[in-house]
């Protein structure tokens, strides 16, 4: 098996995530950890405050699932209740299907990220990215795929049946939420920076479990 | 984090699978490989060879994903395209999406198997197992999950909305092939049986990427 240490030569591997905005992720315990309750950092978007606290007619300070689809598909940014639920369970690093306003923060600026590269990849307005596009996209976020997780991640997310191997912009966000999740948890294993992570059975399977089927 | 090793005193950990009629993985390496072409075994159920057959119309040798989901149909196990491709990859060990007579063969005997073990839990005969009676299935399979693994498993494959937790066959089915096919390709990298594996990010990311959204 060929393995791709970051800062070899071969040019794979992960390499160092962009600056980023989001809280550190609390320590490895239970995926039921109850969340924090949180406030809106300094200096965000008033409008987008109204929508949150339009979204939580109860005033608890969280969103459910739904309200966040709704919520951000009054933004245009449309997503299946599974890519809700793995954007909540990134941002919150809980299972707790509830956002706070920190939270609900980051994942709006995340998105408007990702929606810049996928549209600036996107040269031809198609709404589709292919595989070179898609290679492109996800090393402007920081994360280098080899050519065969590349060819398993467009056979993934093309959900369409054409010959032409194309991702539109919803499985794009799941896709870049897949790789930045594995490869963030990967790395908190991977302390020395070394390319490889030691797990064990119990860390691996509450690792990977909360990625599939939600 | 706890770790559990096999045959420590906390009783977690993986068990040793049960004798098994599933051929030896091929060596790792790109997840799409070639399929070698296979026959059934001998003294297999005529009618399955039969069933098989109808399904391969173009006489390939192979039946693909919509082929093998009507094929389990009419044999009163229905399932959705998802399982079947996870099915599929767990029995080919390829992404392929395409199974011969041996891989068949497995699939079908495997599923009587499950079949079975799920009827002997749900007691009641209720269509559903509780979350303690999936541990007993997952034991008697030979998977060992702790409490927080089984926790996140039912709060998972439970695609109801009520209050109890419960777990319906097919989602059973995918429960069961995702611990059975998590926890072989861990054991695949734990040589020593440990309890902990060491992974590439490469491999980290060929391993976990198939059993992700199909």
């Amino acid at each position: 098996m060929a393995g791709y240490p970051p800062g070899s030569g071969s040019g794979y591997g992960y390499g160092a995530p962009p600056p980023s905005a989001y809280p550190a992720p609390p320590a490895y315990g239970s995926p039921f950890a109850a969340l924090v309750p949180s406030a809106f950092p300094p200096g965000t978007d008033p409008s987008l405050v109204s929508c949150f606290q339009l979204a939580d007619q109860d005033g608890s300070g969280f969103i459910d699932d739904m309200e966040l689809q709704r919520s951000l598909s009054s933004y245009n940014q449309t997503f299946s209740l599974r890519t809700i639920h793995l954007l909540m369970y990134l941002f919150t690093n809980t299972n707790t299907r509830k956002i706070g306003p920190k939270e609900f923060t980051s994942v709006f600026y995340s998105l408007q990220n990702w929606r810049g590269i996928f549209e600036k990849y996107d040269s031809d307005r198609s709404g589709k990215i292919d595989a070179s596009e898609l290679r492109e996209a996800l090393l402007s976020l920081g994360f280098s795929v080899s050519p065969v997780v590349l060819e398993l991640l467009v056979s993934k997310y093309d959900k369409s049946s054409g010959m032409n191997k194309a991702i539109e912009y919803d499985n794009f966000i799941e896709c870049c939420l897949t790789v930045k999740g594995l490869t963030e948890k990967f790395k908190e294993k991977d302390i020395a920076y070394s390319g490889s992570a030691t797990f064990t059975y119990e860390a691996f399977m509450l690792i990977v479990l909360p990625f599939l089927v939600a």
